[in-house]
């Protein structure tokens, strides 16, 4: 690195409705100016662009030209904003959405931007949060679990309809044809990447952790025959193909995307990520122990550690899955701010709406305001937040929500105080779990919108008796992204040099008090019970949704 | 009965903050006019008057001369709304609440009307709602079950806070001195009587369901001096005394109250009732197997039987206690309408009200407009109705609510349909308590505000699978009390023929349907299933409110 002249990267990431760009400074990490551009069509969801073609339910699509115009709209306007020459961008890198794939054809070339395809559905892009190929997924859950295939553990025992093989399984039978035109079925984490640089590399996040790839090896062809007859050559066919480490360099910006970008051709394309992951070295959080939770509508939380164990109910285990090197592992809480948000739209009466305009809060600010009044234990509350399944350590998303102790004295402010516990002892959950499985956690690091809540947070480092790190940064993922674009670029020999140079985070913020801890014990000790009752041992939550979705279902026929 | 002169009776009904006055004519039960009196000091829950001292929490009081404003004010209003000469009045007759107790001295007289007693708490009626005495209940209940008593399993094993021998403990041991200078523990719709005829004669009902005379026996001295030496004269001194039954005369209109009322001296005066079970005749529902419910913010049920059983968990069995020469079961459930109440108040978001206004409805009506569209578990939910804790059939005041099935999809109108649903359930439990213990169910009649509420009302129907009717006044008790008023001035020979002429019912407004009640017996096998896990297995809702009590003491400490 030149002493006289400071060097920037642009970390890229791609959300689910915009991506952002943001330019960052080498040397320390200084976030100089960043732009957003939120992508043309969204999600698609109800129609189909062009031909207006109806989509059924859970379908969830994207177009890919939108994630281009974000290469070549919110990039230039970022470095503008920085007031940078773009001469002294040395590296670029991306992260996204996962598992967000693009079937293509051997250039890369998205099935749906060819003309005659333009009006099938399964040319598009399928968003993470298409859920329609569910029995796909159970079908693959099933057969695995029968045949005991060695990488089913490795995902605590179930893998998700959003991931690669259950998108490409339903594909494959709803749409044959396309299916056989396809030549890659390609995460959009590597496809933008191979936009950049013109080289398709499979980033090891995705394809270890939606991918299926453990110890070096896909599921079976004799599995996915096994699966569906002319399905074994997935694999090698569509998904097979090299993969590069996190922090690595992808290739060099093509002319191209440098007219797209108005940055130097041939600077460095680091290897895709995912935005989780790419979060933790943001945040100086990639050493073993640290658990890095992404706290927004949902919680993601990613970990390293130098060992493998197989931890029950993880979402998944990965060799470099998060940082080069070391194992990666991610757990998740399939409702966390969504639970908050809803309880605020559908519970909260008008009077408390009034009375927070009038103090100038917002009524989640207004109700984080009352509830710290309670002493702990107050409200005579325990609730399961549920209310979106339970990903980690259950991993089932046929439960729901419950609230206890309800009297005709209790207010809202009390029932929103034990949903912010509910989720804290959710989070208690998966660090004991780890912790039993022989996978200690020493840190907990917050990255994501929740952080602002300083009630909420103080609340989760009394429960889990952890200290509480908070990452300084707005822009999480994008700086997580330029770190890896530094390392790819060569101005750090690895991640963790380049996340302890320019990574931020604000150590310690919260730090658990013994008394509150205590108290907080007799509570999650009811949480607990509740946990195991309704999540172990009777199956009232699954009949109640079975009974539901008759009802709906009655409902429609009459 | 003259063939040429009406008659009328009236009905006066002591509720918690106001008297109302009916008047009825006795051929046919037409109510032709009413008139209601509140009470100047309503409830003296914070602090006395006159003196202005503080109570302490839990304490409710009322003044006894509100009681006589009634008289004085309301029932000459009454008649003058109907438009009747006073002259062809035959008899009055007064329900009240229970356990509400007067202390007064040989002649009637509340000692909180001598001046030199004016500032002593103790000195003033203790109305139902005063639940001070929950420890001297606790040591009732221990020592009762200790020893064996015959008499505890006549009330579900279980004796209240609000009844006779709880509160005359407390009074014994919180101001001993006026506890000496006490010369009877009236029940107020005893005293009452006492103000109308210059007699003192106490009634069966309340006897029987609060002051523990169960075969002719109070609880033994022995009994009472082991549980406070001292106390053990509390039943010779303070509370035996003759009783009348139900429907007799307990005297005449004295000259003073014939003045205060307008009404002719001399006319009959109806032996003392409480408001729910007058209830029963006005609803025409007196035989075995009518299970009369008044379901207002709570709900008590009455039945009639020729047996005596032991019904687990009821509120007491009494004979007499409803209609003379029958036994008369009765139990309850501690929240219904106040649980709907609570919900409205407090969980109900500003777009509710606002579209409900629009549409010119009460939120109430709007949410169960909604709430009927919905298919039989469409909702997803199950709630228990416990929010001030489970009268019948599991007599727990530390039980509390829960919703169970809750998602980020569920709407208001949802928890609102599985509440009412709750309610249901909870009487279904009680309505197979009954069946099983050898006292069926045949017939379910609604009295009290919540018959508004079709949806409710079919619910409960197709739940119980009971044809329900509804009676056919706005004033049951108050006509109930003018039926009473008929047979004690010789009108009808028993209170079963004067309900046949007077009461006012429609039969079977409501009843079941089979498809409804079988998608319902689904839903109450879930509520059956947490009944049974969270009353009678594991403990966590007592634990909650343990830990909250702790909480709110240890918060008032620092």
């Amino acid at each position: 690195m030149s002493a006289g002249q400071e060097q920037y990267t642009i970390g890229v990431d791609y959300g689910t409705l915009s991506g952002r760009a943001v330019v960052v400074r080498v040397s320390d990490g200084a976030e100089l100016g960043s732009a957003v551009h939120a992508y043309e069509h969204a999600v698609v969801d109800t129609a189909l662009p062009g031909t207006g073609e109806a989509l059924p339910p859970e379908w969830a699509l994207q177009v890919p030209e939108d994630y281009r115009q974000v290469l070549r709209i919110a990039v230039p306007a970022a470095v503008s904003a920085a007031g940078i020459d773009p001469a002294h961008v040395i590296g670029i890198a991306t992260d996204f959405t996962a598992c967000t794939m693009v079937p293509t054809l051997a250039d890369g070339t998205p099935l749906c931007e060819l003309p005659e395809l333009a009006g099938r559905p399964h040319a598009f892009v399928k968003l993470w949060k298409h859920h329609a190929a569910q029995p796909h997924a159970d079908r693959i859950n099933r057969l695995a679990e029968e045949r005991g295939e060695a990488w089913l553990p490795r995902y605590g025992g179930l893998i998700s309809s959003e991931w690669e093989f259950a998108k490409g399984l339903q594909l494959f039978e709803e749409d044959r044809d396309l299916y056989d035109r396809m030549e890659h079925w390609v995460e959009a984490a590597d496809w933008i990447v191979w936009q950049l640089c013109g080289e398709y590399v499979r980033n090891a996040c995705s394809a270890g952790y939606k991918g299926i790839l453990q110890d070096g090896a896909y599921p079976s062809t004799d599995f996915l025959e096994a699966l569906a007859p002319g399905f074994g050559g997935f694999v090698a066919d569509k998904l097979a193909h090299p993969v590069g480490e996190l922090g690595a360099a992808a290739g060099r910006l093509t002319a191209e995307a440098a007219a797209w970008t108005g940055l130097p051709e041939g600077i460095a394309v680091a290897v895709g990520n995912v935005d989780a992951h790419v979060t933790a070295p943001a945040a100086q959080a990639v050493d073993p122990g640290q658990m890095v939770a992404i706290m927004g509508t949902s919680t993601c939380h990613v970990m390293s550690a130098d060992v493998l164990r197989e931890v029950p109910g993880m979402c998944g285990v990965v060799d470099g899955g998060i940082i080069a090197g070391r194992w990666g592992y991610e757990a998740g809480q399939s409702g966390v701010g969504d639970i908050f948000g809803w309880f605020v739209d559908n519970a909260v009466p008008a009077s408390y709406a009034e009375t927070a305009a009038a103090a100038g809060e917002s009524v989640h600010e207004h109700l984080t305001r009352l509830a710290a009044q309670q002493a702990i234990g107050e409200h005579g509350l325990v609730a399961l937040d549920w209310h979106s399944g339970n990903r980690s350590v259950l991993v089932d998303h046929e439960l729901s929500g419950l609230v206890v102790g309800l009297t005709l004295a209790t207010r809202p402010e009390d029932v929103y105080r034990a949903l912010l516990e509910a989720t804290a002892f959710g989070t208690r959950v998966i660090v004991e779990t780890f912790r039993d499985s022989g996978v200690p956690v020493e840190e907990f690091v917050v990255a994501g919108g929740l952080q602002k809540n300083a009630l909420l947070m103080q609340i989760y480092s009394d429960v889990t008796r952890l200290p509480l790190s908070v990452i300084d940064s707005d822009q999480g993922p994008a700086l997580g992204s330029a770190i890896h674009a530094a390392v790819a670029a060569g101005a750090y020999p690895d991640v963790p040099t380049a996340a302890k140079a320019m990574g931020k985070v604000r150590k310690a913020v919260y730090v658990p008090d013994e008394t509150r801890a205590q108290a907080y014990d007799r509570l999650f000790a009811e949480y607990r019970e509740l946990h195991d009752h309704f999540g172990r041992g009777v199956t009232a939550m699954r009949r109640l949704k079975a009974i539901r979705r008759e009802a709906v279902a009655g409902k429609e026929q009459s």
